[in-house]
Protein backbone atom coordinates (compact mmCIF):
# COMPACT_ATOMS: atom_id res chain seq x y z
CA UNK A 1 0.00 0.00 0.00
CA UNK A 2 3.20 2.22 0.41
CA UNK A 3 2.94 4.83 -2.39
CA UNK A 4 5.98 6.48 -1.47
CA UNK A 5 7.67 7.56 -4.91
CA UNK A 6 10.93 5.22 -5.81
CA UNK A 7 13.44 8.44 -5.68
CA UNK A 8 12.01 9.57 -2.34
CA UNK A 9 12.07 6.04 -0.39
CA UNK A 10 16.05 5.70 -1.62
CA UNK A 11 16.83 9.46 -0.58
CA UNK A 12 15.07 8.49 2.79
CA UNK A 13 17.19 5.70 3.48
CA UNK A 14 20.46 7.42 2.65
CA UNK A 15 19.46 9.88 5.08
CA UNK A 16 18.65 7.67 7.58
CA UNK A 17 21.96 6.02 7.35
CA UNK A 18 23.44 9.29 7.65
CA UNK A 19 21.55 10.53 10.99
CA UNK A 20 21.93 7.29 12.60
CA UNK A 21 26.03 7.08 11.91
CA UNK A 22 26.10 10.93 13.36
CA UNK A 23 23.77 10.06 16.15
CA UNK A 24 26.53 7.49 17.21
CA UNK A 25 29.43 10.14 16.73
CA UNK A 26 26.98 12.51 19.27
CA UNK A 27 26.13 9.55 22.01
CA UNK A 28 29.73 8.68 22.22
CA UNK A 29 30.20 10.79 25.09
CA UNK A 30 33.21 9.62 26.70
CA UNK A 31 34.28 8.02 29.91
CA UNK A 32 32.23 11.46 32.07
CA UNK A 33 29.18 9.12 30.62
CA UNK A 34 28.24 6.29 32.55
CA UNK A 35 28.52 3.35 30.11
CA UNK A 36 24.96 2.31 31.73
CA UNK A 37 23.06 5.47 31.11
CA UNK A 38 24.76 5.75 27.64
CA UNK A 39 23.30 2.44 26.81
CA UNK A 40 19.91 3.08 27.77
CA UNK A 41 20.13 6.27 26.08
CA UNK A 42 21.45 4.43 22.80
CA UNK A 43 19.03 1.32 23.37
CA UNK A 44 15.82 3.78 22.57
CA UNK A 45 17.45 6.12 20.35
CA UNK A 46 18.13 3.08 17.77
CA UNK A 47 14.93 0.82 18.88
CA UNK A 48 14.31 1.85 14.86
CA UNK A 49 11.84 4.06 13.51
CA UNK A 50 10.85 6.33 10.45
CA UNK A 51 13.45 8.76 11.71
CA UNK A 52 10.47 11.12 10.23
CA UNK A 53 11.48 14.40 12.16
CA UNK A 54 14.74 14.30 11.35
CA UNK A 55 14.04 13.39 8.26
CA UNK A 56 12.02 16.67 7.82
CA UNK A 57 14.22 18.86 8.95
CA UNK A 58 17.20 17.53 5.90
CA UNK A 59 14.46 17.88 3.44
CA UNK A 60 13.29 20.91 4.83
CA UNK A 61 16.73 22.36 4.01
CA UNK A 62 17.07 21.03 0.74
CA UNK A 63 14.06 22.14 -0.76
CA UNK A 64 15.60 25.98 0.46
CA UNK A 65 18.43 25.18 -1.30
CA UNK A 66 20.84 24.49 1.71
CA UNK A 67 23.08 21.99 2.40
CA UNK A 68 21.83 18.92 4.11
CA UNK A 69 25.50 18.17 6.07
CA UNK A 70 24.70 21.61 7.74
CA UNK A 71 21.20 20.55 8.99
CA UNK A 72 22.17 17.47 10.56
CA UNK A 73 23.10 18.17 13.91
CA UNK A 74 19.51 19.67 14.33
CA UNK A 75 18.29 16.50 13.05
CA UNK A 76 20.26 14.24 15.51
CA UNK A 77 19.05 16.81 18.02
CA UNK A 78 15.01 16.71 17.21
CA UNK A 79 15.15 13.13 17.05
CA UNK A 80 16.82 12.82 20.11
CA UNK A 81 13.84 14.82 21.80
CA UNK A 82 11.50 12.88 20.21
CA UNK A 83 13.26 9.84 21.97
CA UNK A 84 13.29 11.07 25.34
CA UNK A 85 8.99 12.26 24.85
CA UNK A 86 8.82 8.53 23.78
CA UNK A 87 10.98 7.18 26.76
CA UNK A 88 9.05 9.47 29.90
CA UNK A 89 5.59 9.09 28.18
CA UNK A 90 6.27 5.32 28.42
CA UNK A 91 6.23 5.05 32.27
CA UNK A 92 4.27 3.41 34.26
CA UNK A 93 3.65 6.98 36.10
CA UNK A 94 2.39 8.14 32.42
CA UNK A 95 1.28 5.83 29.40
CA UNK A 96 2.47 2.62 31.41
CA UNK A 97 3.52 1.01 28.10
CA UNK A 98 6.01 -2.34 27.99
CA UNK A 99 6.24 -2.41 24.66
CA UNK A 100 7.77 0.34 21.56
CA UNK A 101 8.19 -0.67 18.48
CA UNK A 102 8.50 -4.56 19.23
CA UNK A 103 11.18 -3.90 21.83
CA UNK A 104 10.70 -3.63 25.54
CA UNK A 105 10.22 0.19 26.64
CA UNK A 106 13.37 1.49 28.48
CA UNK A 107 11.72 1.14 32.08
CA UNK A 108 11.63 -2.04 31.68
CA UNK A 109 14.68 -2.89 30.18
CA UNK A 110 16.70 -0.74 32.07
CA UNK A 111 14.67 0.22 35.56
CA UNK A 112 12.67 3.39 35.81
CA UNK A 113 15.44 5.14 37.37
CA UNK A 114 17.40 5.23 34.22
CA UNK A 115 14.85 5.54 32.10
CA UNK A 116 14.20 8.65 33.13
CA UNK A 117 17.78 9.93 33.43
CA UNK A 118 17.70 8.58 29.83
CA UNK A 119 15.56 10.95 28.93
CA UNK A 120 16.88 13.61 30.70
CA UNK A 121 20.01 13.10 28.99
CA UNK A 122 18.52 13.27 25.71
CA UNK A 123 16.96 16.39 26.05
CA UNK A 124 19.84 18.31 27.10
CA UNK A 125 22.01 16.76 24.53
CA UNK A 126 20.11 17.70 21.94
CA UNK A 127 20.86 21.44 23.00
CA UNK A 128 24.60 20.46 23.30
CA UNK A 129 24.34 19.82 19.92
CA UNK A 130 22.79 22.12 18.56
CA UNK A 131 24.53 24.86 20.27
CA UNK A 132 27.79 23.44 19.38
CA UNK A 133 27.46 22.75 15.72
CA UNK A 134 24.94 24.93 14.16
CA UNK A 135 26.14 28.18 12.41
CA UNK A 136 25.85 30.85 12.24
CA UNK A 137 25.13 31.57 16.09
CA UNK A 138 21.54 33.32 14.38
CA UNK A 139 20.50 30.25 13.33
CA UNK A 140 22.07 27.93 15.93
CA UNK A 141 20.33 30.32 18.36
CA UNK A 142 17.04 30.18 16.86
CA UNK A 143 16.68 26.93 16.46
CA UNK A 144 17.56 26.55 20.27
CA UNK A 145 14.27 28.87 20.47
CA UNK A 146 11.98 26.82 18.59
CA UNK A 147 12.92 23.64 19.66
CA UNK A 148 12.55 24.61 23.15
CA UNK A 149 9.54 26.21 22.53
CA UNK A 150 7.83 23.34 20.74
CA UNK A 151 8.83 20.63 22.88
CA UNK A 152 8.43 22.68 26.24
CA UNK A 153 5.33 23.89 28.73
CA UNK A 154 3.18 25.23 25.56
CA UNK A 155 4.18 22.85 23.12
CA UNK A 156 4.61 18.70 23.40
CA UNK A 157 5.21 18.67 26.96
CA UNK A 158 1.68 20.86 27.13
CA UNK A 159 0.08 17.76 25.04
CA UNK A 160 1.06 15.21 27.16
CA UNK A 161 -0.22 16.88 30.41
CA UNK A 162 -3.71 17.88 28.22
CA UNK A 163 -3.77 13.95 26.85
CA UNK A 164 -3.47 12.55 30.42
CA UNK A 165 -5.57 15.17 32.13
CA UNK A 166 -7.98 13.95 29.09
CA UNK A 167 -8.05 10.39 30.04
CA UNK A 168 -9.11 11.04 33.72
CA UNK A 169 -12.48 13.89 32.51
CA UNK A 170 -12.64 12.52 28.83
CA UNK A 171 -12.62 14.80 25.74
CA UNK A 172 -16.13 15.82 24.41
CA UNK A 173 -15.05 17.98 21.33
CA UNK A 174 -13.02 17.37 18.05
CA UNK A 175 -11.25 20.77 18.99
CA UNK A 176 -10.01 19.47 22.39
CA UNK A 177 -8.60 16.37 20.41
CA UNK A 178 -6.75 18.85 18.08
CA UNK A 179 -6.11 20.90 20.52
CA UNK A 180 -3.90 18.33 22.44
CA UNK A 181 -2.37 16.59 19.09
CA UNK A 182 -1.79 19.74 18.07
CA UNK A 183 0.62 20.69 20.85
CA UNK A 184 1.85 16.84 21.58
CA UNK A 185 2.78 16.20 17.89
CA UNK A 186 2.32 18.70 15.77
CA UNK A 187 4.64 21.33 17.04
CA UNK A 188 7.63 18.97 16.83
CA UNK A 189 6.97 18.02 13.43
CA UNK A 190 6.81 21.36 12.07
CA UNK A 191 9.52 22.44 13.89
CA UNK A 192 11.58 19.98 12.68
CA UNK A 193 10.91 21.75 8.92
CA UNK A 194 11.00 25.22 10.45
CA UNK A 195 15.05 24.16 11.41
CA UNK A 196 15.46 23.47 8.18
CA UNK A 197 14.60 26.34 6.48
CA UNK A 198 16.58 28.42 9.31
CA UNK A 199 19.79 26.26 8.88
CA UNK A 200 19.42 26.71 5.03
CA UNK A 201 18.81 30.67 5.57
CA UNK A 202 15.34 31.12 4.24
CA UNK A 203 13.15 34.15 4.17
CA UNK A 204 10.57 34.37 6.79
CA UNK A 205 8.24 34.15 3.75
CA UNK A 206 9.13 30.67 3.08
CA UNK A 207 9.40 29.47 6.40
CA UNK A 208 5.78 30.23 6.96
CA UNK A 209 5.17 28.03 3.90
CA UNK A 210 7.14 25.37 5.82
CA UNK A 211 5.59 25.87 8.68
CA UNK A 212 2.14 25.58 7.19
CA UNK A 213 3.21 22.60 5.31
CA UNK A 214 4.51 21.59 8.94
CA UNK A 215 0.83 21.90 10.95
CA UNK A 216 -0.71 20.28 7.92
CA UNK A 217 1.27 16.89 7.58
CA UNK A 218 1.25 16.62 11.94
CA UNK A 219 -2.01 16.62 11.76
CA UNK A 220 -2.70 14.41 9.52
CA UNK A 221 -0.16 12.24 10.62
CA UNK A 222 -2.12 11.83 14.00
CA UNK A 223 -5.54 11.32 11.68
CA UNK A 224 -3.96 8.30 10.04
CA UNK A 225 -2.28 6.88 13.07
CA UNK A 226 -5.84 6.55 14.69
CA UNK A 227 -7.04 5.39 11.62
CA UNK A 228 -3.66 2.70 11.70
CA UNK A 229 -5.05 2.21 14.79
CA UNK A 230 -8.57 0.56 13.96
CA UNK A 231 -7.44 -1.00 10.75
CA UNK A 232 -3.73 -1.69 11.24
CA UNK A 233 -1.54 -4.55 10.66
CA UNK A 234 0.43 -4.82 14.42
CA UNK A 235 3.02 -6.90 13.27
CA UNK A 236 3.70 -3.62 10.85
CA UNK A 237 3.09 -1.46 13.46
CA UNK A 238 5.02 -2.76 15.88
CA UNK A 239 2.84 -2.29 18.60
CA UNK A 240 -1.09 -3.34 19.31
CA UNK A 241 -3.41 -2.11 17.34
CA UNK A 242 -7.00 -1.19 18.66
CA UNK A 243 -5.83 -0.29 22.03
CA UNK A 244 -6.81 3.33 21.65
CA UNK A 245 -10.26 1.85 21.73
CA UNK A 246 -9.46 -0.78 24.06
CA UNK A 247 -8.40 2.18 26.39
CA UNK A 248 -11.48 3.89 25.88
CA UNK A 249 -9.19 6.64 23.86
CA UNK A 250 -10.65 9.40 21.96
CA UNK A 251 -9.63 9.51 18.53
CA UNK A 252 -11.02 10.77 14.83
CA UNK A 253 -12.06 7.66 13.83
CA UNK A 254 -13.77 7.77 16.94
CA UNK A 255 -15.51 11.41 16.11
CA UNK A 256 -16.24 11.12 12.62
CA UNK A 257 -15.75 7.79 11.24
CA UNK A 258 -12.69 6.11 9.39
CA UNK A 259 -13.65 7.73 5.77
CA UNK A 260 -14.66 11.13 7.01
CA UNK A 261 -10.93 11.21 8.97
CA UNK A 262 -9.19 9.35 5.64
CA UNK A 263 -10.95 12.72 3.84
CA UNK A 264 -9.54 15.40 6.08
CA UNK A 265 -6.02 13.75 6.05
CA UNK A 266 -6.22 13.85 2.31
CA UNK A 267 -7.02 17.24 2.60
CA UNK A 268 -4.79 18.72 5.26
CA UNK A 269 -1.98 16.50 3.02
CA UNK A 270 -3.25 18.36 -0.74
CA UNK A 271 -2.66 21.65 1.76
CA UNK A 272 0.71 20.76 2.70
CA UNK A 273 1.74 19.81 -0.91
CA UNK A 274 -0.28 23.17 -1.70
CA UNK A 275 2.46 25.19 0.40
CA UNK A 276 5.48 24.70 -0.59
CA UNK A 277 4.76 24.68 -4.36
CA UNK A 278 6.22 27.72 -4.82
CA UNK A 279 9.73 26.08 -3.66
CA UNK A 280 9.40 24.45 -7.02
CA UNK A 281 11.45 20.59 -7.90
CA UNK A 282 13.39 20.98 -5.18
CA UNK A 283 10.28 20.33 -2.59
CA UNK A 284 9.56 17.35 -4.85
CA UNK A 285 10.66 14.99 -1.45
CA UNK A 286 8.75 17.04 0.78
CA UNK A 287 5.52 16.60 -1.13
CA UNK A 288 6.22 12.59 -1.66
CA UNK A 289 6.46 12.51 2.28
CA UNK A 290 3.39 14.40 2.29
CA UNK A 291 1.66 11.28 0.24
CA UNK A 292 3.68 8.81 2.42
CA UNK A 293 2.30 9.78 5.31
CA UNK A 294 -1.39 9.82 3.51
CA UNK A 295 -1.06 6.50 1.96
CA UNK A 296 1.35 4.61 5.05
CA UNK A 297 0.74 1.33 6.05
CA UNK A 298 3.10 1.48 9.51
CA UNK B 1 26.85 31.67 62.75
CA UNK B 2 26.45 33.38 59.33
CA UNK B 3 29.49 35.39 58.66
CA UNK B 4 28.28 36.31 54.99
CA UNK B 5 29.14 40.32 54.98
CA UNK B 6 26.19 42.78 55.82
CA UNK B 7 26.99 44.18 52.37
CA UNK B 8 26.89 41.06 50.67
CA UNK B 9 23.48 40.09 52.96
CA UNK B 10 21.95 43.13 51.64
CA UNK B 11 22.84 42.50 47.68
CA UNK B 12 21.74 38.63 48.06
CA UNK B 13 18.04 39.89 49.05
CA UNK B 14 17.62 42.38 46.61
CA UNK B 15 18.84 39.62 43.75
CA UNK B 16 16.64 36.50 44.93
CA UNK B 17 14.20 39.67 45.10
CA UNK B 18 14.77 40.80 41.05
CA UNK B 19 15.13 36.65 40.04
CA UNK B 20 11.79 35.50 41.47
CA UNK B 21 10.15 38.41 39.84
CA UNK B 22 11.53 37.69 36.60
CA UNK B 23 10.82 34.19 36.81
CA UNK B 24 7.40 34.69 37.75
CA UNK B 25 7.35 36.40 34.45
CA UNK B 26 9.18 33.58 32.39
CA UNK B 27 6.86 30.98 34.13
CA UNK B 28 3.49 32.84 32.76
CA UNK B 29 2.83 30.83 29.86
CA UNK B 30 -0.51 31.92 28.76
CA UNK B 31 -3.64 29.84 27.76
CA UNK B 32 -1.41 27.15 25.62
CA UNK B 33 0.25 25.93 28.99
CA UNK B 34 -2.26 23.86 31.15
CA UNK B 35 -2.75 25.37 34.46
CA UNK B 36 -2.15 22.12 36.61
CA UNK B 37 1.26 21.96 34.76
CA UNK B 38 1.92 25.74 35.71
CA UNK B 39 1.04 25.43 38.92
CA UNK B 40 3.65 21.96 39.87
CA UNK B 41 6.54 24.14 37.88
CA UNK B 42 5.51 27.36 40.17
CA UNK B 43 5.32 25.31 43.22
CA UNK B 44 8.63 23.60 43.47
CA UNK B 45 10.74 27.24 41.45
CA UNK B 46 8.80 29.34 44.24
CA UNK B 47 9.48 26.81 47.31
CA UNK B 48 12.24 28.76 48.65
CA UNK B 49 15.74 28.52 48.79
CA UNK B 50 19.15 30.18 48.59
CA UNK B 51 19.14 30.97 45.12
CA UNK B 52 22.66 29.88 45.23
CA UNK B 53 23.27 29.21 41.43
CA UNK B 54 21.47 32.43 39.99
CA UNK B 55 23.23 34.68 42.35
CA UNK B 56 26.42 33.47 41.24
CA UNK B 57 25.48 34.25 37.51
CA UNK B 58 24.47 37.93 38.16
CA UNK B 59 27.62 38.23 40.64
CA UNK B 60 29.91 36.78 38.13
CA UNK B 61 28.59 38.83 35.80
CA UNK B 62 28.90 42.13 37.76
CA UNK B 63 32.86 41.07 38.65
CA UNK B 64 33.52 40.69 35.28
CA UNK B 65 32.31 44.77 34.42
CA UNK B 66 29.43 43.57 33.27
CA UNK B 67 25.37 44.65 33.70
CA UNK B 68 23.73 41.98 35.48
CA UNK B 69 20.41 42.46 34.01
CA UNK B 70 21.91 41.14 30.58
CA UNK B 71 22.86 38.23 32.53
CA UNK B 72 19.15 37.63 34.34
CA UNK B 73 17.90 35.25 31.50
CA UNK B 74 20.63 32.81 32.15
CA UNK B 75 19.96 33.50 35.97
CA UNK B 76 16.57 32.60 36.02
CA UNK B 77 17.01 29.80 33.35
CA UNK B 78 19.95 28.01 35.77
CA UNK B 79 17.63 27.99 38.76
CA UNK B 80 14.78 26.18 36.75
CA UNK B 81 17.84 23.31 35.46
CA UNK B 82 18.33 23.04 38.91
CA UNK B 83 14.81 23.08 40.21
CA UNK B 84 14.14 19.90 37.43
CA UNK B 85 16.62 18.31 38.55
CA UNK B 86 15.54 18.49 42.17
CA UNK B 87 11.56 17.34 41.41
CA UNK B 88 13.51 14.22 39.09
CA UNK B 89 16.09 13.45 41.85
CA UNK B 90 13.37 13.06 44.88
CA UNK B 91 10.40 11.05 42.63
CA UNK B 92 9.94 7.44 43.81
CA UNK B 93 11.92 5.70 41.06
CA UNK B 94 15.46 7.96 41.78
CA UNK B 95 15.78 9.03 45.80
CA UNK B 96 12.04 8.86 47.00
CA UNK B 97 12.02 12.61 49.15
CA UNK B 98 8.97 13.31 50.48
CA UNK B 99 10.07 16.44 51.69
CA UNK B 100 12.08 19.30 50.04
CA UNK B 101 12.58 22.41 52.09
CA UNK B 102 10.09 21.60 54.58
CA UNK B 103 7.39 20.71 51.91
CA UNK B 104 5.73 17.67 50.20
CA UNK B 105 8.20 17.39 47.34
CA UNK B 106 6.29 18.03 43.84
CA UNK B 107 4.94 14.02 42.56
CA UNK B 108 3.89 13.95 46.72
CA UNK B 109 1.63 17.18 46.05
CA UNK B 110 0.77 16.61 42.33
CA UNK B 111 1.18 12.47 41.22
CA UNK B 112 4.31 11.30 39.55
CA UNK B 113 3.48 12.17 36.16
CA UNK B 114 2.99 15.64 36.64
CA UNK B 115 6.17 15.85 38.60
CA UNK B 116 7.98 14.14 36.15
CA UNK B 117 6.37 16.36 33.22
CA UNK B 118 7.14 19.72 35.68
CA UNK B 119 10.74 18.40 35.85
CA UNK B 120 11.03 17.97 31.74
CA UNK B 121 9.19 21.49 31.26
CA UNK B 122 11.30 23.53 33.36
CA UNK B 123 14.32 21.81 31.84
CA UNK B 124 13.17 23.14 28.12
CA UNK B 125 11.73 26.49 29.26
CA UNK B 126 15.59 26.88 30.36
CA UNK B 127 16.89 26.77 26.85
CA UNK B 128 13.90 28.90 25.80
CA UNK B 129 14.63 31.82 28.10
CA UNK B 130 18.50 31.83 27.23
CA UNK B 131 17.96 31.41 23.67
CA UNK B 132 15.00 34.02 23.33
CA UNK B 133 17.10 36.90 25.62
CA UNK B 134 20.48 36.24 25.59
CA UNK B 135 22.35 38.86 23.56
CA UNK B 136 24.33 38.66 21.22
CA UNK B 137 23.78 35.78 19.45
CA UNK B 138 27.59 34.47 20.07
CA UNK B 139 26.90 34.59 24.07
CA UNK B 140 23.59 33.21 23.61
CA UNK B 141 24.32 30.13 22.11
CA UNK B 142 27.44 29.73 24.00
CA UNK B 143 25.48 29.65 27.59
CA UNK B 144 23.32 27.63 25.80
CA UNK B 145 26.02 24.70 25.35
CA UNK B 146 27.61 25.49 29.03
CA UNK B 147 24.25 24.80 30.47
CA UNK B 148 23.71 21.72 28.22
CA UNK B 149 26.61 20.00 29.14
CA UNK B 150 27.06 20.83 32.59
CA UNK B 151 23.04 19.56 33.13
CA UNK B 152 23.24 16.42 31.10
CA UNK B 153 25.04 13.02 30.59
CA UNK B 154 28.71 13.98 31.14
CA UNK B 155 27.41 16.34 33.46
CA UNK B 156 24.71 16.91 36.68
CA UNK B 157 22.70 13.63 34.90
CA UNK B 158 26.01 11.62 34.99
CA UNK B 159 26.80 12.29 38.43
CA UNK B 160 22.89 11.11 39.41
CA UNK B 161 23.68 8.09 37.44
CA UNK B 162 26.85 7.64 39.18
CA UNK B 163 24.56 8.49 42.51
CA UNK B 164 22.19 6.09 42.38
CA UNK B 165 24.92 2.74 41.17
CA UNK B 166 26.74 3.72 44.15
CA UNK B 167 24.13 2.86 46.28
CA UNK B 168 24.12 -0.15 45.49
CA UNK B 169 27.90 -1.07 44.65
CA UNK B 170 29.06 0.97 47.24
CA UNK B 171 31.77 3.64 46.93
CA UNK B 172 35.41 2.51 48.24
CA UNK B 173 37.45 5.87 47.63
CA UNK B 174 37.19 9.34 48.15
CA UNK B 175 37.86 9.92 44.53
CA UNK B 176 35.42 8.26 43.52
CA UNK B 177 32.82 9.99 46.06
CA UNK B 178 34.49 13.26 44.28
CA UNK B 179 34.03 12.55 40.94
CA UNK B 180 29.98 11.80 41.83
CA UNK B 181 29.82 15.41 43.65
CA UNK B 182 31.78 17.05 40.72
CA UNK B 183 29.01 16.05 38.24
CA UNK B 184 25.92 16.26 40.13
CA UNK B 185 26.82 19.85 41.78
CA UNK B 186 29.61 21.22 40.78
CA UNK B 187 29.21 21.52 37.41
CA UNK B 188 25.84 23.43 37.35
CA UNK B 189 27.99 25.75 39.79
CA UNK B 190 30.43 26.41 37.74
CA UNK B 191 28.58 26.65 34.52
CA UNK B 192 26.82 29.57 36.48
CA UNK B 193 29.74 31.48 37.16
CA UNK B 194 30.80 31.11 33.58
CA UNK B 195 27.59 32.01 32.07
CA UNK B 196 28.23 35.57 34.23
CA UNK B 197 31.63 35.71 32.60
CA UNK B 198 30.10 34.62 29.54
CA UNK B 199 27.28 37.26 29.03
CA UNK B 200 29.81 40.19 30.66
CA UNK B 201 31.97 39.34 27.84
CA UNK B 202 34.95 38.29 30.08
CA UNK B 203 38.41 37.19 28.25
CA UNK B 204 38.81 33.60 28.18
CA UNK B 205 42.02 34.04 30.79
CA UNK B 206 38.79 35.51 32.70
CA UNK B 207 36.74 32.93 32.04
CA UNK B 208 38.77 30.32 33.22
CA UNK B 209 39.91 31.97 36.69
CA UNK B 210 35.72 31.98 37.61
CA UNK B 211 35.87 28.04 36.28
CA UNK B 212 38.52 27.73 39.23
CA UNK B 213 36.69 29.60 41.28
CA UNK B 214 33.13 27.66 40.56
CA UNK B 215 34.75 24.36 40.63
CA UNK B 216 36.07 25.07 44.38
CA UNK B 217 33.30 26.77 45.48
CA UNK B 218 31.39 23.61 44.22
CA UNK B 219 33.67 21.36 46.05
CA UNK B 220 33.59 23.05 49.38
CA UNK B 221 29.77 23.51 48.70
CA UNK B 222 29.18 19.77 48.88
CA UNK B 223 31.46 18.95 51.78
CA UNK B 224 29.81 21.28 53.90
CA UNK B 225 26.37 19.82 53.05
CA UNK B 226 27.97 16.65 54.47
CA UNK B 227 28.89 18.17 57.44
CA UNK B 228 25.60 20.40 57.70
CA UNK B 229 23.85 16.56 57.81
CA UNK B 230 25.80 15.29 60.60
CA UNK B 231 26.47 18.47 62.56
CA UNK B 232 22.92 20.45 61.69
CA UNK B 233 19.82 22.21 62.81
CA UNK B 234 17.19 20.17 61.06
CA UNK B 235 14.85 23.01 61.42
CA UNK B 236 17.41 25.04 59.76
CA UNK B 237 18.11 22.88 57.14
CA UNK B 238 14.46 22.37 56.15
CA UNK B 239 14.91 18.40 55.85
CA UNK B 240 15.91 15.54 57.95
CA UNK B 241 19.80 15.75 59.01
CA UNK B 242 21.91 12.34 59.40
CA UNK B 243 19.79 11.09 56.74
CA UNK B 244 22.97 10.30 54.83
CA UNK B 245 24.30 7.85 58.09
CA UNK B 246 20.83 6.17 58.30
CA UNK B 247 21.27 5.57 54.07
CA UNK B 248 24.89 4.50 54.74
CA UNK B 249 25.63 7.06 52.05
CA UNK B 250 29.09 7.80 51.66
CA UNK B 251 30.38 11.20 52.99
CA UNK B 252 33.29 13.68 53.06
CA UNK B 253 32.51 13.48 57.22
CA UNK B 254 32.62 9.02 56.79
CA UNK B 255 35.78 9.52 54.79
CA UNK B 256 37.52 11.66 56.59
CA UNK B 257 36.31 12.78 59.96
CA UNK B 258 34.45 16.57 60.29
CA UNK B 259 37.57 17.83 61.46
CA UNK B 260 39.38 16.91 57.98
CA UNK B 261 36.87 17.60 56.05
CA UNK B 262 36.41 21.32 57.38
CA UNK B 263 39.68 22.04 57.06
CA UNK B 264 39.39 20.66 53.16
CA UNK B 265 36.44 23.24 52.79
CA UNK B 266 38.67 25.85 54.15
CA UNK B 267 41.21 25.67 51.44
CA UNK B 268 39.00 25.39 48.78
CA UNK B 269 37.47 28.45 49.75
CA UNK B 270 40.80 30.12 49.97
CA UNK B 271 41.76 28.58 46.09
CA UNK B 272 38.38 30.22 44.98
CA UNK B 273 39.10 33.55 46.73
CA UNK B 274 42.36 33.70 45.32
CA UNK B 275 41.47 32.54 41.66
CA UNK B 276 39.13 35.82 41.82
CA UNK B 277 41.26 38.16 43.09
CA UNK B 278 42.62 39.80 40.01
CA UNK B 279 39.24 40.95 39.75
CA UNK B 280 39.87 43.73 42.19
CA UNK B 281 37.31 45.20 44.11
CA UNK B 282 34.59 44.08 41.88
CA UNK B 283 34.63 40.10 42.81
CA UNK B 284 34.39 41.12 46.70
CA UNK B 285 30.65 39.65 46.49
CA UNK B 286 32.01 36.81 45.25
CA UNK B 287 34.61 36.09 47.69
CA UNK B 288 32.21 36.81 50.33
CA UNK B 289 29.83 34.31 49.09
CA UNK B 290 32.20 31.68 49.20
CA UNK B 291 32.98 32.64 52.56
CA UNK B 292 29.24 31.97 53.20
CA UNK B 293 29.48 28.61 51.67
CA UNK B 294 32.08 27.85 54.24
CA UNK B 295 29.83 29.14 57.39
CA UNK B 296 26.51 28.56 56.51
CA UNK B 297 24.65 26.76 59.06
CA UNK B 298 21.44 25.98 56.36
Amino acid sequence: MTVTSPKLNEHWKALISRIDQQMEVYLNLGEDCPSSHQEAMSYSLFAGGKRLRPVLVLLACEACGGNSDDAMPAACAIEMVHTYSLIHDDLPAMDDDDLRRGKPTCHIQFGEANAILAGDGLLTLAFEIISANVKPAESGLKCCFELAKSAGSTGMVAGQVADLEAEKTGISTLEDLQAIHKRKTGRLITCAVQMGGIIAGAESQTIQRLITYGEAIGLAFQITDDILDVVGDQKKMGKGVQKDAEHGKLTYPGFQGVEKSLKQAEELISQACEAVSPLGEKAAHLKSLANFILNRDH
